[in-house]
């Protein structure tokens, strides 16, 4: 018994054609799919990858026939797109995103929503380095988190619904509020990606004296930071504009861990050097009996 | 035709026991394989393993045998073992290191240095997160590269025999001077992993609020850190103490760079990041077309 009537999908990137395929797949996700995105060129993808029954660039008319609508645009667009699909949506729709803040998304959608359409604030965290509707997997969920921060305007039967979406996806489910989602995927995720991100462009920046041997001689431990920081620009902005508050502090306290471990190495602290890189073994010893790493 | 008659190996560890195995897997980097390690239950599980052709703790009668002695153990104690060995070699015999760092290392070795003793200082930079015997690979170095700081005590006949032998470790080689091969590895290894120690640190400090979490939700990003930072706590101690004036250099370039990022968060100053963002993404492109990502 699939979920929802009408799926519709606006934005079929790495999230939304995650969740076409995972659909298409399984069958018991919707009955129809529709993906919708503002570029011809992805919908003529979406069309030729087969991953919905229908793609196109007609927002209102596409979200008219949603049971449920998806936003999976980039946190920053979440406004605009909400205040396009809602009043277009039909009455007792389900509208829900796949936004990387809770806060800042809420806040941006919360003006176009109607008394009539339920909304359920929602977070898959999965993902690659890859974008677009051709780095989609059906199974991008299985066995990850997906966080759920219901409002007051989400209904049980929303909230029941979108739940056995993400469920069938494979991935696990948590509820929390918006506020505190942002600052533990301000520490878990966004603050270590500002870090890759910086980390690549000082080492950019000894271009002169030692770029290219940065190139030749990337050793294990700066090939993964690259990998973090090869995700998209314009995704990765929006998150730390979204996150702002969250993000600075978080960014705040390493700043001041790493001025700390400067300072133990500059006076040979052995000490406190060594139960720095105790305490990250035993997080990610932690992270392995979570089936997380 | 074997590089070596004898190749004794003190401290067989991840690198360590990696060539190790190399060298039985191929029958030509030396014609006798002995590995030294000062704890008898490593010795009697090189031996279980039968990487070696003999293990023992008894590391002055091993290297007497030695044609070429590796020094495979933490930076920090090189200089020590040093001085045990090189009394012990025989004369003509060739002395190389592993070492991370090579500045420091060197210096800790040379006042035990000998006239007939031709000493090749190297790095492959290669590992994993796991240490001790049992984590070596046979295939470890293969498309890796090995670093070689030779010094005027480097002999042309000991630079080819040890060139030889990491060229038959699948490694690429590339010669460069102490203190510049320090800082390359001071930003493409060293810092990486301060940075991820520190923030496995930053996320348990949190512990009162929001650490388990931290742990339920670790998204990408920061299950990487966690990898980087699951390495050897003695090792990572070591190296960031013998690399200490590359590394903080790099560390405190670093951080003018985080705090300018932070700064463009604060302001919304999008041009900024995203160029930073972009940077990075450069930076990883080529390092794929480098065949290092």
């Amino acid at each position: 018994m699939p979920v929802f009537g009408t799926l519709v999908v606006v934005g079929p990137g790495l999230i939304g054609s995650s969740v076409l395929r995972r659909a298409k797949a399984r069958g018991d996700l919707a009955q129809r799919l529709i993906a919708v995105d503002s570029s011809e060129q992805v919908c003529a993808r979406v069309r030729e990858l087969g991953i919905a029954d229908e793609a196109t660039t007609d927002i209102t008319t596409a979200v008219a026939q949603a049971d449920c609508v998806m936003l999976c645009v980039p946190v920053g667009a979440m406004g605009a797109v909400a205040a396009t699909v809602v009043p277009a949506m039909k009455s007792g729709a389900v509208l829900t995103d796949v936004g990387s803040t809770k806060v800042s998304v809420i806040e941006a959608i919360t003006p176009s929503l109607r008394a009539d359409i339920a909304y359920v604030p929602a977070h898959p965290m999965a993902g690659t380095e890859f974008s677009g509707p051709d780095a989609g997997l059906a199974n991008l969920f299985e066995d990850r988190w997906c966080l759920l921060t219901p409002l007051a305007c989400t209904t049980a039967q929303s909230l029941h619904d979108i739940r056995s979406l993400w469920e069938r996806c494979g991935a696990r489910l948590r509820e929390m509020t918006p506020s505190h989602h942002d600052r533990v995927c301000a520490i878990v995720s966004h603050l270590p990606h500002l870090l890759a991100f910086t980390i690549c462009g000082t080492a950019d920046h000894l271009a002169a004296e030692t770029r290219s041997e940065v190139l030749d001689f990337a050793a294990s431990g700066f090939r993964d930071f690259t990998r973090i920081a090869a995700s998209d620009p314009i995704m990765w902005r929006d998150i730390f504009l979204a996150n702002k508050t969250a993000l600075l502090e978080m960014l705040g306290r390493f700043m001041e861990d790493a001025k700390a471990m400067g300072r133990a190495i500059e006076e040979d602290d052995t000490a406190y050097i060594v139960s720095r890189i105790e305490e990250g073994r035993a997080i990610r010893k932690s992270l392995q009996e979570n089936r997380q790493a």
